[in-house]
């Protein structure tokens, strides 16, 4: 029959599997995920702390180069009609760093919204699955009780009517002795009632923590936008103190874009480990939440052709029951009723009875087999392992592009801004008037160097 | 036990099913979706001849705002110390322009994945649909001809065994009975079969003219994109040629872009039609298609309390047939077996066989209850209904962006463009030398009009 279509790890999955992982003593770690043991836990924080190391690189680099720009080279004071060579290659730089900025910026908002997107598929899933198994544990809840209900009612009266010939009473009997058996089946079939794991609450927890996640790289996005916007204002106004704020905020930016990176490189190793193989972390972690038997989780995780559905002989001996149930309301019906007219009635409700068991049976049947809760298990592990790790990808290609222009823009801003000319009466004059000759003569020595 | 979570029409349909609607005659049409009425599609036409009217409206705004300036109010000579009044607005106006149109490019391009995520849900959710069908078909099929075979040559051999024993010859031939007609209520089971529509060549069919619909928005984002790029270049260069070629490429993407939003337009407010009730819809659609029962259809597509399996009988009667093949080969084993040995080989095979006839019969009941299949059709609905509606919806955001940003941009280009120097020997200067004096003259003149 073949199995459907189900979870296959990607290739960047693969790639990331494949980056060697080493603990703080730099010994090798093996890529299989397993977030409880320390040799792990240090790998990805290693992950993590090369990042710290980049912010740590980038800002001596920019410091260096700065104080070489000062000290080595000093400025000619500004003002003066020929500009120090290369002036115009540093504001061009800095726009042009700006610019990539603003690209990294529509890459990160997408990214952000795909990893958005796969935990809100991981969310549905979990609720779907959820909603099947409350849906199990109702219908196994509904089914027994009007079972039981039959048997007290009208398999009593039924008993009573027809207590004058002990066969039909015997018959009856063993209808009763058929219904308590099935009802005792079909219970043993709400595998998941009492079990203290909630899917719906794991969902509300995931949900919870993407929502300020979002949040927090939606605000970190704006800033960086607001910084770049800024930033090409001032160097268009040629405004110092507001190149001096954005200087100051682009550094703040840079060390929260190495943050994030960090973060993200740690969370895309750590999800890639995951999602080469996660069956058995989640088949293991599942026994020991819900400490379900393990035949149960594996029909429902893995769903294929070896492994066979663990309810398979509870459901048989209810079919049997409930078939027997019926040819003994037949035989009944056959013998009883010419007889005993009364017996009628409560042989036509127990029949119907046995009618809406059966079809509880049957949605019973579709909503136990595999296939529907593995489907979410499938969507649940796409969401996560596809969806989220490309948006973690893309997020992490953000704080890369942002990382590298905020740094060119640091190096860069400070020179600019030197090559303005000190006019502290700047916000006096009419600024809008391009024939104001002073403000002429500020835009040519400007331009010239552009 | 309530129904699972399925579609909802999203705010956004209601707004878009809620705007009038009107034929060439300007006569009301109902918004109900119905692509194979008059009315109805010319309604769609007019919506997307809204769009060649904004840019017959745009061109002519342009023409008469150009025609203005060049006729009305001509140009002083360029070089003289003081450009005409507004020249900076000109500039500005251009680069801002631009740059809102590099914003859509932007939300373009976001538009254009989520649209192309909804259609693939769609198709995945076809192919799902498509592997249940199959799977129907083929389950029942393997059990029909296990069934046979265990007919042909067991109870047979059985038969022959028993010969000697008439009742016991009796039991087995009301066993065989009982198997042909497990056998041919399940060959009614097989609903799907010879049915005409594949949903798998339904899926491949949208994914092919997704594909291309895809590749096409990519070349317009990226041609608009480009032409951003190298008019900003043109005008930082202040190369005339380049300017031109970008006036004239600019004109193009501006009919691609007011022709997208047209096809845009009619598509979401069609989508919004069918997306506000599309169960009536698909229901008529499928049963000309398939031909297939209108109880089936509905149990599928609507799947709730309200609609019965119509299977339900055809699963009873098998269940009971089986329970019923299983109470008889009991019966011959306790009978039989002692007297005849040779029975006991042929009774254990056919035990067999009836334990995997159940569980493939608890299978098929899994895979012909609703909830899988109705599952599919909202994922399907999801898809084309959320996020393919929610694509169209930026990637109109784009096309408005961009239509009013290069209309913008064509007014100004000419204007901006008439400010350069006529300088025909341009490129034969050094252009990368700020203190070349011919180059600083020009460039204060350019400024100065910024």
């Amino acid at each position: 029959m073949g199995e459907p279509p189900g979870y296959r790890p990607s290739a960047w999955v693969h790639l990331l599997h494949q980056l060697p992982r080493a603990d703080f003593q730099l010994r090798p770690v093996p890529s299989d995920f397993a977030p409880q043991e320390q040799e792990y836990q240090q790998a990805l924080l290693l992950v993590a702390a090369l990042a710290g190391l980049g912010l740590g690189l980038s800002l001596i680099l920019i410091a260096a180069y700065l104080i070489r720009v000062c000290c080595c080279r000093p400025l000619e004071p500004p003002g003066t009609k020929s500009p120090p060579p290369g002036g115009g290659c540093v504001t061009w730089s800095c726009i042009a760093a700006l610019l990539v900025s603003c690209a990294g910026i529509g890459i990160g908002f997408y990214g952000n919204s795909e990893t958005s997107d796969g935990v809100a598929q991981l969310s549905s899933a979990l609720l779907h699955a959820n909603h099947t198994l409350n849906a199990i544990d109702h219908l196994v809840l509904e089914t027994v009780e009007r079972l039981g209900e039959a048997v007290r009612t009208e398999l009593t009266t039924l008993e009573e009517v027809l207590t004058q010939r002990t066969e039909l009473v015997a018959a009856t009997r063993g209808a009763r002795r058929q219904a308590e058996a099935v009802a005792q089946q079909l219970r043993g079939l709400a595998f998941w009632q009492g079990v203290p794991l909630s899917p719906l609450q794991v969902a509300e927890d995931v949900s919870y923590v993407e929502e300020y996640r979002w949040l927090a790289y939606v605000l970190l996005l704006l800033l960086e936008l607001l910084v770049c916007l800024f930033t090409l204002l001032g160097l268009a106004k040629q405004s110092k103190w507001l190149v001096i704020v954005m200087t100051v905020m682009s550094l703040v930016v840079l060390v929260l874009s190495w943050g994030s990176l960090g973060l993200e490189a740690a969370t895309a190793v750590g999800l890639s480990d995951f999602c080469t193989n996660p069956d058995n972390f989640i088949l293991n972690l599942t026994q020991e939440e819900t400490g379900l038997d393990s035949d149960i989780l594996n029909y429902y995780f893995l769903c294929n052709q070896a492994v066979s559905n663990p309810f398979q002989q509870r459901l048989t001996l209810s079919q049997r029951a409930l078939a027997s149930i019926h040819s003994q309301l037949q035989g009944l019906e056959r013998e009883a009723v010419p007889q005993f007219p009364s017996a009628q009635k409560p042989l036509l409700s127990l029949e119907e009875t046995l009618n809406v068991t059966e079809g509880n049976f049957h949605q019973l049947v579709a909503l136990l087999h595999c296939r529907g809760l593995h489907k979410d298990y499938g969507s649940a592990l796409r969401g996560l392992c596809e969806d989220t790790l490309e948006g973690l990808l893309f997020l992490l290609l953000f704080s890369l592009l942002s990382a590298g222009a905020l740094a060119t823009a640091l190096c860069s801003l400070p020179r600019a801004w030197a090559l303005f000319p000190p006019s502290d009466d700047y916000d006096d004059t009419d600024d809008d008037d391009p024939f104001n000759p002073q403000e002429s003569k500020r835009f040519v020595q400007w331009q010239s160097s552009i």
